[in-house]
């Protein structure tokens, strides 16, 4: 498998270069407040840590928001990570506002996706609230592996004012959160969505992160064709770099502005 | 005044244009349906009737979402046009829903413009919940005066899958709804967003439509100084162009994805 992680120095420059970018774009905003979703999941750990260090703990505001059932040992991470950080938190319940959302529109009930989407949506409109009432940003915690292939919620968790991490891919993020002292019981956690019990990134990929880092360096983001991307990856099929280039296209129009038609003459 | 108004030629190919854009864009997804918002105003009327000549009335569903207090002119007005267009639709209460988001954060409420904010991603949560689980596009309803000065609430009105009436000046918008049939009063009605009572789009905006359109189209989209701007049409002062300007770059965030870091080397 290619390798993607970094150097020691290489690391540290990434993660001051992290830091100043959570600084600057909340400087641009007017502001020096940021609100968080927490997850216990590593991509949202990781950019708490790095927000702790760009902005203060004080001038944090974690949302733990639990909400697909048996969620619990996550949300207790998330509680964790907050404690352990610091930074001021509430757990906020999602169910009832979903279900406001269904007593409006019972058709979608039972409809897994739909409903999922709504439940990440609604998360949106909490961190929103929040910061809208306290003059904050809202701080995405999306990487680059997730955002290629749209494994994320088009206005759900895509639906923040910027991506600190967005431009690593997931075991950069694992690296760097290792680096920045999140426990390795959290690194190594299988990374999930958290819309419904159960749901495991991978699974609902049908590939494992590096695997899929291996084919969006060589094939999405590099130059290299489907067949010499499978060749130079001893464990990669044809079939698995087409059908990663297939979530890459289709979830375009998750990653652009909505289009207008374009100006006639 | 500078007059931005097609030719009778020219709107009819802005219509072909837009019709054609509708059906590309819902053909890319996929897709022969969308679902859309009603707000009995001109930008959703105008929108819904080009949407019915691109896709067909039994493709489309019509949401209308009253919310703010005292709006029950506006949703007359919204209903009769889904009546008239023939477009199956269903009424859907807000309030309920912005209830149970400010159940969850009770320190919002009273705060108008974080909960107007909430209103307007609530419907856009709804419309993707419908759309979601009927497999359909979301269609948006925003022209190009209120996107260049990020008049719509980020991730709420502003989230959809695209704008079909997106490159029109809020004139051009008026003069293809009367084109296309849209009865007088629904053209001449002062527009709203609809967020809390008594809201106009004028009052808020602080400036006229047609000089809020002079200035977009000579200096923001122009290559005018705001000197040049003031000097060419009579009724606008300096300060004006300054404030629309003001206005423009303080929203940029709102037109763009939400950025990453540069790649470091």
């Amino acid at each position: 498998m290619i390798d993607l992680r970094f150097s020691e120095s290489e690391l540290e420059a990434r993660r001051e270069h992290i830091v100043e970018f959570i600084r600057d774009t909340a400087a641009d905003a007017g502001t020096d407040r940021a609100v968080l979703g927490l997850s216990g999941g590593i991509d949202s750990t990781l950019t708490a840590h790095l927000a702790v260090e760009a902005l203060g703990e004080e001038n944090l505001h974690g949302l733990v928001m639990p909400g697909a059932v048996s969620d619990e040992e996550n949300m207790s991470d998330a509680e964790w990570v907050a404690q352990e950080l610091a930074i001021p938190y509430d757990v906020f319940e999602i169910n009832p506002i979903v279900d406001a959302f269904l007593d409006t529109y019972p058709e979608a009930e039972g409809d897994q996706l739909a409903v999922g989407n709504a439940r990440a949506r609604s998360r949106a409109v909490l961190n929103y609230l929040v910061a809208n009432h306290e003059g904050a940003l809202v701080l995405g915690t999306g990487n680059r592996s997730e955002a290629l292939v749209g494994y994320f919620t088009k206005y759900g968790d895509g639906a923040v004012d910027c991506h600190p991490i967005g431009n690593l891919y997931k075991q950069q993020v694992r690296q760097l959160a290792a680096h920045v002292g999140v426990p390795d019981e959290l690194v190594e956690k299988p990374p999930t969505a958290g819309l419904w019990a159960d749901q495991t990134d991978e699974e609902e990929l049908g590939i494992g992160y590096d695997s899929l880092d291996a084919i969006l360096a060589l094939h999405i983001d590099g130059p290299l064709s489907v067949t010499a991307t499978a060749r130079e990856v001893e464990e990669l099929t044809e079939e698995a770099v087409r059908r990663v280039r297939g979530m890459y296209e289709r979830s375009r129009h998750k990653r652009r502005v909505p289009p207008s038609p374009e100006p006639l003459e």
